[in-house]
């Protein structure tokens, strides 16, 4: 699937950004794209604990360690280990992630700027072996809809299998031991699979 | 949602159906709509058992009971029972039922034939209780891919919670003490759903 950048200019507009000394690590090493609203729980913790640009405060105005926010997101989404692995995973492989709520999945995926290109990505993360994490995809009518709705935005459907290799979830650090697999899921087209009648005409002769 | 009819003279046709007196049944305890094809496993079973108009034939030849049946259904699909109420909880209040399949849901239930009007329902059939056996909406991200799907084709999505009473699966005659909780979830629409503004200016006038 061809990138499918907004309106005409967007493209060379991304191409001047990356060939701009000043914007050498722009967009993909800075915290905000577009709109300064964090769009999800992996992406505030993500602030705090990859990039440092942000501080957790509690109700009583104490600011909190990666710790505490740490154990705070896990008590309040039992699966926050295994997402918050998948977005920093393809935060460290240069994508801008954003939450996918609008598309039923956990995150989007975009090559560039939000305000300037769609995104590719429709992504779930998926637990290796933990059954009871695993929301999604368990029954093939799950797999049908999600890509049958991924395909209606123009989206590829990236499942991210973490695998925490018996680390625990006791601290962000076990995080390092953690390994991600990635797997697309595309309808298979037949008109397009088939081998070209006319060379295998050919080849017959 | 309006009935959405196929064509300009489905509606019409539909209601000389019903009219007419040799069609008294039809369709709604007949076996087959349109083409002959058997479209899910709930389908055979329910011609087999309720219908009673197919008979399973084993790969010996032999006949196979409603009991056979039930138990291979079973083995191929450990929900089956539940799926199987879902299913014929519909049939008997007369909606036409065929697979879900190309929607990612169960089932889709038609008020006629399929011939004639569009499906109104997207079905998931789910368990009461039984964890296991729910393969669906158990997080979010299921339920806004599931109804922002329906809604792009123009379905309403139906649940189907499927209470057991602790009845178990043996035989198919446990299902009469089976009950059957209807749900639709639909998205809310403010635009719709706010209060006229004229209306409240003129109250408070």
């Amino acid at each position: 699937m061809k990138p499918r950048w907004k309106g005409k200019g967007s493209e060379a507009k991304a191409i001047a950004m990356y060939s701009s000394k000043r914007m050498l690590n722009y967009p993909f090493n800075r915290a905000r794209f577009g709109r300064s609203r964090i769009t999800s729980q992996e992406e505030a913790f993500y602030l705090c604990f990859s990039l440092e640009c942000l501080k957790g405060i509690g109700k009583d105005g104490s600011i909190k360690s990666n710790k505490e926010l740490w154990e705070y997101s896990k008590s309040e989404k039992p699966a926050f280990p295994i997402s918050y692995k998948a977005y920093s995973h393809l935060r460290h492989k240069n994508w801008v992630v954003r939450s996918g709520l609008q598309y039923g999945v956990d995150f989007i995926a975009y090559r560039h700027l939000p305000a300037l290109i769609h995104s590719k990505y429709a992504v779930l993360a998926s637990s290796k072996g933990d059954n009871e994490l695993n929301g999604r995809l368990r029954v093939w009518s799950d797999v049908h809809c999600t890509v049958r709705l991924c395909g209606s935005v123009a989206k590829t459907l990236l499942v991210l299998f973490v695998d925490s290799n018996s680390q625990g979830t006791s601290s962000p650090s076990c995080l390092e031991h953690y390994t991600v697999e990635e797997e697309t899921i595309t309808r298979w087209n037949p008109e397009q699979s088939r081998e070209d009648q006319t060379s295998l005409r050919n080849q017959t002769k």
